[in-house]
């Protein structure tokens, strides 16, 4: 159990109100900042201060966490006028939980420090309801001694929490982890397509794979989705599309060729092209279906 | 448990052997057949009859099951001056459960129709292990009646049997099986290696995967060798090589792009040219740690 | 000029009749053959003898030329019951200058030597107009001195007349030649969409385009094509499709990596998949624009 | 011919070096800076002015003319404390030349625009040898009037100026230009390396390419180079890899697929990651008989 601690929360999105609620249920004393206030109601009607900006979020708070939904949003509200340091004492400590690009990452961090302000990124892997239970997993990278201080603090998210190096570390494991998530479902829409071109029938193939050593939660899940043609969104296809960009763009500085990245990236761009950003990503299976013409042309 | 039945197994390699153990101890009546005939003995010790070709192991036999290296050997052994044909009674099963392409799947089983014989293609995933224990996944084409009739046999081998249509159609799903393993085994080298190239530890990033929906016996396994840089075979990444081959050469026949399995695919070949045909598949991860340059140069 | 030969020529096509036609202005004694005799009638009124089958074609012929589709049809033709080769006197030349499979051309010369006669490939590159115009690229492996022989002869149809070495070697250059103009017009149709993506009118970025040093007949007359959407077939996709699963296969064989090949390839799939099996292969153009959605939504 | 202007010129290298020259034989008032002021001199013998900074540089001139080597190189000496900006008249034109990114430079000529000062992108292509004849192609983006001032300036360095469009034109047309290029490269090195492993001569495969309607003066060139293995750079490959890494990261933010690119990209980063980065580009022929293992085991 983490001690009680002030505890800043800037992000109320569909990851971020959940993370509030465990916080809250935990016993913190936790202050709120949301670009559109609505969404601070639910949380002072149980007890929660709203402040009105990232400054002054920062100023009654310990530690701030922030889940926002770009590199963008994070450089503006940590860095901008009216922004987290604005307020910040020295020996704040800022956690940034949502996916932000390692290079952002880094330099923040960086201008943190100056400020006597340590700042840790540390994304997750995990849906809403991995939110809701606690059962996120959380990559962490920063100064490790900031890093233990809010281990407790941490716990509350995941169940499985990793430091994983120096500042930029867990923005960078979250690019690895959604690489393997995003071949993985382009290898089994890309399966299951070549098998139905040849007559084969999609549940009974999903329900071989699933035997196979290479059944995962993703391909039972994403899978069963892919067969339905159900693409209600759980993480949109653009998600994944923007960490494959940030990958790539992570991989053209380090000069090292990145080929089924490369040759995914350039299939879930197709998606985006065709209309299906805001579908979940198992979506990919659509874009490899029309790719081989089987939603015009009579299946064999 | 399956009736007593005269059973002929041709083809006694790493797979065979484990599987003729497993008839012998279900009681069958078996006579075996290998070309290198030395393979037969510890099977004659054990009581099974040995047959000098496949055209007198089929004539002592009600069903026969085949496992062979290659689609060439398949079709030798069955249709060949001393094959399986030759010797065989109307009324007989040939059961192939190697990996034979799809397209000569289908023309012997046409073949053998000619002659009364009903052939069952019956390719399996799984490890020796698997073999052994009787814990395979069997993928069976062919006659549905046929296929009813040898149900009880197939479970000695497999504890998932599935009947996928007709002829054809287990070979066709073990490729839609090993699309799904070569390109997840490839996104996992791939995602390794980019961590590794920005200074992540290969064992922490292990770590932190395995606990992700990604996660699966392949993830595992595969990813401890790739660590490890294990790569004694386990199955050799030849015989991926050729899989994704043959799923390439079907979809040429049916029009259909597979981007991600042709770049999978030219980075096995890759990996032949380079030398490490007989290197377990997770030597992929070899091949991208040479083409990003780890293997040369300082890490970061 | 070649001297008087009794040629023999198999396959009336777009590209054998502007061939026959400058075999009978050059004065030689022709036999034709066509599957579908109505397309003899031209040439038998110019003084052509029309035979009733290859075999009757090579019992009164010196040299036999083949211009014929597939290499299915190459294989029947020569080695089939009423083929050439159960005409042929020992001394005949066989010289097959459609694009058959390298594997096809190297066995059927191997069975043609058997029968005492020397077969060359000589497959060509160019269009209608250059069969016309005697301006071929003609490309010949085989016996060299059976090439030397038919050297005379060869020149009525090219300008350029290489031999590049044994059996199967004018089969290798040509999927050689198809390979750098497959890429060439995907490079183009990408480059042109690209810049269409951000706005650049497309006739101005050819305008560019044509005055660089990447600038090729075929940029200019491709592009031209792209650009206003005009995929009346010169050479349909399904041709180049071919050629490209022709080189994959040959590459399967040589575990050789063939990565952007294997890309483009996908790509003239996803052309066969959508109904472009038809249009000139230019339309690779119209598949890049629909992947981009440039199709369907307004252009920025 | 060109008026008499006061023309600056920043970016003394070997692109730099002989369009200053070209300046100077066209009668111009030249002021040069470069930031290593040794490459100043040979053109003070000329009779140029040279100027401590591009303040001082913008000062003394009615336009000025960038070529440098990155994008970070354009902002700083246009935009930072003692740039362009900080000397420059309302009035004044900057032309940059360089390859800079469009984002960049769309960005800059709106600062500049505040400032009174036209920006004109206007990357070129062609060698040094062009540069020198005064034959290289020009793309400018930008205002219309301001180039319509310009054109008899730019008409100084080349034969072929073209007019695309609004700021940020030219320099996507540079990009569009370079997918051409180095996709030809790619396809010519992968054709050419297909061929030698079937045993075809390399030098007889590059004599008939230039005889069919893909050949170039890319085809000739390079080709030439990747036969003789002669590397010395003309253009190295660093150079195309950075731009194909900007045309994927334009992409990426126009959500649009470019597979052919990113694939090409791939094999130039592993032609980076392997120490080809300052060879001529037509080293990623050396990458792909790498990849093929010609390199290393004897050709068939």
């Amino acid at each position: 159990m983490a001690d009680r601690l002030r505890v800043g929360f800037m992000g109320l999105g569909y990851m971020g109100q959940p993370m509030v609620t465990r916080l809250l249920d935990a016993g913190h004393a936790v202050t709120v900042h949301n670009r559109n206030r609505d969404k601070c109601a639910p949380f002072a009607a149980r007890g929660a201060t709203v402040a009105a900006s990232p400054r002054e979020l920062a100023a009654g708070s310990d530690v701030v966490v922030s889940m926002l939904a770009t590199s963008a949003a994070v450089e503006a509200t940590v860095a901008g006028d009216d922004g987290v340091l604005a307020g910040a004492r020295p020996g704040l400590t800022l956690i940034d939980m949502g996916s932000t690009a390692p290079q952002v990452s880094t330099a923040l961090a960086a201008t943190c420090a100056t400020r006597g302000v340590a700042m840790l990124d540390a994304p997750v892997a995990g849906t809403v309801r991995a939110a809701t239970d606690g059962t996120l997993v959380v990559m962490v990278g920063g100064d490790e001694s900031a890093y233990a201080a809010q281990a407790g603090l941490l716990s509350t998210f995941g169940k499985h929490v990793f430091y994983l190096g120096p500042s930029g570390s867990g923005a960078r494991m979250k690019l690895v982890v959604n690489i393997l998530l995003s071949l993985t479902s382009q290898a089994l829409a890309e399966s299951l397509v070549f098998g139905a071109a040849q007559g084969l029938d999609r549940q009974k193939m999903l329900d071989v794979l699933v035997t196979t050593p290479s059944s995962s939660g993703v391909v039972q899940r994403k899978g069963q989705a892919m067969v339905n043609r159900d693409f209600k969104p759980a993480a949109p296809l653009r998600l994944l599309y923007k960490d494959l960009g940030q990958a790539l763009s992570v991989a053209q500085e380090l000069e090292i060729p990145l080929p089924a990245t490369a040759t995914a990236h350039a299939l879930y761009a197709t998606g985006m092209a065709r209309g299906l950003a805001e579908q979940d990503f198992a979506a990919i299976h659509a874009v490899m279906e029309h790719l081989a013409g089987l939603d015009t042309r009579k299946n064999p």
